[in-house]
């Protein structure tokens, strides 16, 4: 009567585990056929010497993931599966191949940019102000947390960003993100992506412009003169949102003087447009006195400005805000509430701790600091070792672009600098339309001690001009 | 020869700053006009009685934001700027308002869904794991990360969702992301949403029909039957992109069994298409073995498997992941790695170490043990105290569905419970077409304790059956 032995063995795994994995197989094999009646539990149990309840639970399990089915008074049937689809099994290599994308091996003098200072971080601070978030106490950081980021940390940042910056808002205005380009995909969202079309500055971030693209948009590449970009072409382009980097545009450096931002901000006016202003690095500035937001000095709700703390902090941590014009935070607020906050509760109330104890200031203080020597350094060493050289973007920022007057390529510099183990970067990824200059290159320095960065320009010096 | 006198005082701010921001205010108010020619450095030093780097710095920064502009060997003037954009300054409210949204004050008895239990939260090991993470020599978890997702984690996820789910996969195939909804914003831009048009549960979760929405899409909601998602519907749809959950429909809990899983894969092969397969909660089933994946079963690359540490861990970090079929995982590589990875490095490194020590595993079943008691001590009390109750979706996942019986709304329901500090919540939020049953409320159960399930049920009694 029973017709099949299943392979049950006292000793290995679970004998309900066993049966069913056994039964399954048996079914997946085409052994045992649609529709054959599977033998009462009472009987197999007894065939097999396992309990009736270790049959049960099997049973139970081929039934919910519906190998059989029940018919009442009737008893458990297998069910018409298409044999074709169980073989053959899909292998899983045992061992996950090695292809992963290797961690590249850096440089020693690696000019990159986007790095942060880690020799300085402020670890103590930030360990214990995260100790704080992991505790029974404050468990309720371990829930979903309010999706357009913490109250606590809206308002440190909103108070941050009118002292260091001019912006003036409400903490209710912001928008906590986890990361800038995920806050412009998400602007793109807000603003609509078929009524509007958008322009960005040429050259300028080129993830940003993949961002934007991807997003879905128009975008007009407009180029930049020696105030920033061109606001004539901007009204040439229909665009009518812009994304703009006025004070210290990315990678050029130009500070957009105020006549522009005047013109911009009256361009936006004319069109009833928007100004995205990311301001990624607006707190470094080395000479005199950091450069108001743009956003401080809009009067009529057309700036967006976009702020982070992957450059002031740790870019690890992924928090990024925007602060939304009120008329964009109508419609953020009656069509977004769906999201979810991207970034982790556990770090936007370190962060917010952090900022409401002094740290920051602190911390924000002696980077600067830092950063301006760095710069200095990086300054004197180009110019008393290439003296040809012509660097831009020297006033602020985390980066500088030189151009080596000389007659080679952009490949040709990284390439060279590469073999004296010095790692520098292209400009051209930046460009869409607009061309750079021949010979120039990228050097970030915020992650390199001013010895490194001494050094490094002696071994540049060798590989451009003396190979 | 100089025409005005700044107002510069010893003692208060720096005078470079006074300084400056006095002959700005003079060029705002027009009392500087346009081309006005600023007094030479030593003139206006000397007249002020302070040194000639003071005024040099005040001039600086003049120049840098623009109001002023040198003319060589002649000296600075005054840009011509429109008047009309200063004035009226903008004001900042002194103390923002307090019209923040409130955070909700909770309901003693909140039957909530998308809790964790906060009470046995591992608290003390992730705070172990998490330390590690924030100490010099790992320095480098500051800086920017992998933009697919740490490759450590990434292989801890591979293992686990191969034992855990029956999900094959290399970690080279998955993409970490912060929270699934930004994981199918990024799938949708993967796949296209011009090309192909999309399919959902419905009833489905109303947050992923909001993102798909917002994603372009066009996006058709699918009935469900006993089994799941009709198959015949989703071929009349003519969408070739279909998002599931197969493991545990959300809400009905409705588990899709193998004859309808072989039927959703035919579809995929027959229309080349895509199946998002949601495995929300596929970890906690109560009742037998947990439902393998559907990924695990797909020879033809047809699902993108999507995971996330939400509801097994806590929602708190951001933490999910898809796992790319490889063809998608092509089209990833070729155009998506513009995009910085969206998680936190160092919750990804916490994680990682927690999943390789073994936490995890122990972490997943004591969960797992106490998620199960606690949805028995709710099914008990809910069939002792009101018997009349209708409960589906009950042998997984962290929430049931009741049909009361009643012939009262949603919304009365609701309303009733909250009278006597119960909160029940909807599920018509998460029906498209289709309807839901009259009288039906969710209870989710995983933030609670017994006592307060038992509590709060009798409550329920009361405010549904006697009022």
């Amino acid at each position: 009567m029973i017709e099949f032995t299943p392979n049950v063995q006292k000793g290995s795994a679970p004998l309900y585990i066993q049966l069913y994995k056994s039964i399954r197989l048996e079914i997946q094999k085409g052994h045992l056929p649609a529709h054959t009646k599977l033998p009462a539990q009472r009987q197999l149990a007894k065939h097999l010497n396992v309990s009736r309840n270790t049959v049960d639970i099997a049973y139970q399990q081929l039934s919910a993931e519906g190998y059989v089915k029940g018919v009442e008074r009737k008893g458990l049937f297998v069910v018409p599966l298409n044999q074709d689809l169980f073989f053959p099994e899909p292998k899983l290599d045992q061992s996950p191949k090695e292809e992963m994308p290797a961690i590249e091996t850096r440089n020693r003098f690696d000019f990159r940019y986007g790095e942060v200072d880690l020799e300085h971080f402020p670890y103590k601070q930030w360990r214990k102000y995260t100790l704080e978030s992991i505790h029974r106490e404050n468990g309720d950081l371990f829930l979903y947390g309010y999706h357009q980021g913490e109250i606590g940390l809206r308002k440190e940042i909103a108070h941050y960003i009118y002292q260091s910056r001019g912006v003036r808002c409400q903490p209710e205005q912001i928008v906590v993100g986890a990361g800038t380009q995920y806050l412009i995909d998400l602007l793109c969202k807000l603003i609509g992506t078929e009524e509007s079309s958008y322009a960005m500055e040429d050259p300028g971030y080129n993830r940003i412009r993949e961002t934007f693209r991807h997003a879905g948009v128009t975008l007009s590449p407009i180029p930049l003169d020696d105030q920033g970009i061109r606001v004539d072409k901007l009204y040439e382009s229909k665009a009518t949102v812009v994304y703009v980097t006025p004070s210290h545009q990315f990678p050029t450096g130009v500070l957009m003087p105020l006549s522009r931002r005047h013109e911009l901000l009256e361009w936006a006016k004319n069109v009833n447009g928007y100004i995205i202003e990311d301001d990624y690095d607006g707190e470094f500035r080395y000479v005199g006195l950091p450069i108001p937001a743009l956003q401080g000095i809009d009067h009529h709700e057309h700036v967006i400005y976009l702020g982070t703390f992957a450059k002031s902090l740790t870019p690890a941590v992924r928090i990024s805000y925007a602060v939304l014009p009120k008329r964009l935070l109508n419609s953020y607020t009656e069509n977004f509430t769906h999201l979810q906050q991207t970034v982790s509760r556990l770090h936007q109330y370190t962060l917010e701790r952090f900022m409401e104890s002094g740290d920051w200031w602190r911390h924000l203080n002696r980077t600067k600091t830092r950063y301006k020597s760095r710069q200095q350094t990086l300054l004197r060493a180009l110019k008393a070792h290439m003296p040809d050289l012509n660097i831009s973007g020297n006033d602020s920022g985390l980066h500088v672009i030189v151009d080596t007057n000389l007659q080679l390529s952009e490949e040709e510099l990284i390439r060279r600098a590469k073999t004296v183990g010095v790692a520098v970067y292209p400009t051209s990824i930046y460009y869409a339309n607009a061309k750079p200059a021949t010979s120039q290159v990228l050097l970030g320095f915020a992650g390199l001690s001013e010895e490194t960065i001494e050094e490094g320009i002696q071994m540049l010096k060798k590989a451009w001009y003396h190979s």
